[in-house]
């Protein structure tokens, strides 16, 4: 099974291209631009370096969120679109799950920056998620650990990592890259979804959605129909 | 300091670019075919990709070797070739370390295979060689660290997994790919050398020269100087 694996959900973009579990090629760019335009010449140079086609692909498994709205936005409507142009499968994955290096032990703690110190966060043990990916506050979620004796926080952590060490001195914290080909590995498995119903996993409102809530709780209008 | 790092000892082929030890870009393609062909325009979709030229680097990392002789080849040319033209820096690293993941506890074992049941083999540990990287058959490794507690076996291990797993049903076996992030980290530290003076290490003679050797080992003459 050829599968194109990506991942726009955070500042890094990764993109992969598996044979079955073997990785075929993958590049991640790190660089602060849009995603938008990046991603397509990506998919290209990797599908012309290993002397494939779009057709010759089965399977496309995309990191469907949380994260970045734009880069989840972008994610979703490549991934719908050359799912259904090429008439191939779909499946989405998490984007904490992507960040989860292999082989690590005890409870893995993805992390995304949410920013004004709130976190997107999973809970990850042997490649396994142990509660569902959340949107939480950094304060809480280091309360909530603070009964565990093993854990190792991955992802986007410098900007936490001060905090990190104080409540759990002995955590191990290492900054990683989403994987694609990890992804691409998970994706494998999974059952294919319906590709005209694929939606990101946003986990959290938009800020303009929430701030429009507070005004008109009481009035229950929807604000999607609203606006 | 920008960086540019390759691998193209073994049959996949990975290439980085780095500020500093931060990673702006990476590449892996492990496709089975000529690193001569892919080497310059994965260099050059990654460079456009985080909008560089040649001109903004300042050092070249490549894997050195051990490894196949005509990869070797193609990293040491293309290496001097661009650290002579751009005026930049040239570090080497060992293709072995490239195979070794960060964060992997006791000794780490990198393997190139090296046919006919030999391999290319370093021995590393937090990161450091503990012995120089050797050519050496796999039944003569294996006997050599059978006194070792804690043993990782990585890089590339598949074909010798079952002969690994008999001798050390403890040991862990990862399947790596070299990272050009990792021998660019490493040789962002180390000392440049004379571009000129750069050869590949290939801790093994030609089966050319070997045979003729074989023939000609009485007459003192010199194989190179012969052919």
């Amino acid at each position: 099974m050829k599968i194109l694996a990506f991942d726009t959900s955070s500042t890094a973009l990764s993109v992969a291209i598996l044979e079955d579990d073997q990785l075929l090629a993958d590049t991640v760019l790190t660089i602060k631009k849009s995603h938008s335009s990046s991603l397509l010449p990506a998919i290209d140079f990797l599908m012309r370096s290993v002397h494939l086609s779009p057709q010759d692909l089965d399977r496309l498994v995309v990191a469907q969120g949380p994260g970045s709205y734009t880069g989840l936005r972008v994610a979703a409507a490549t991934a719908k679109t050359l799912a259904y142009t090429l008439a191939i499968e779909l499946v989405g994955v998490s984007s904490l799950q992507a960040l989860v290096p292999a082989d690590t032990v005890g409870l893995v703690i993805p992390i995304i920056d949410a920013r004004r110190q709130y976190v997107y966060v999973g809970f990850y043990e042997n490649g396994k998620a142990k509660q569902p990916d959340t949107y939480i506050a950094l304060t809480d979620l280091l309360e909530k650990l603070k009964d565990i004796a093993q854990l190792t926080f991955v992802g986007e952590v410098e900007a936490f990592r001060s905090q990190i060490e104080r409540h759990f001195p002995q955590a191990k914290i290492i900054e990683t890259l989403p994987s694609a080909f990890e992804i691409g590995k998970l994706g494998r498995k999974l059952q294919p979804v319906d590709v005209h119903a694929f939606v990101p996993n946003y986990l959290k409102k938009v800020e303009a959605e929430e701030n429009w809530l507070k005004t008109h709780k009481e009035s229950g209008l929807s604000y999607v129909k609203r606006v």
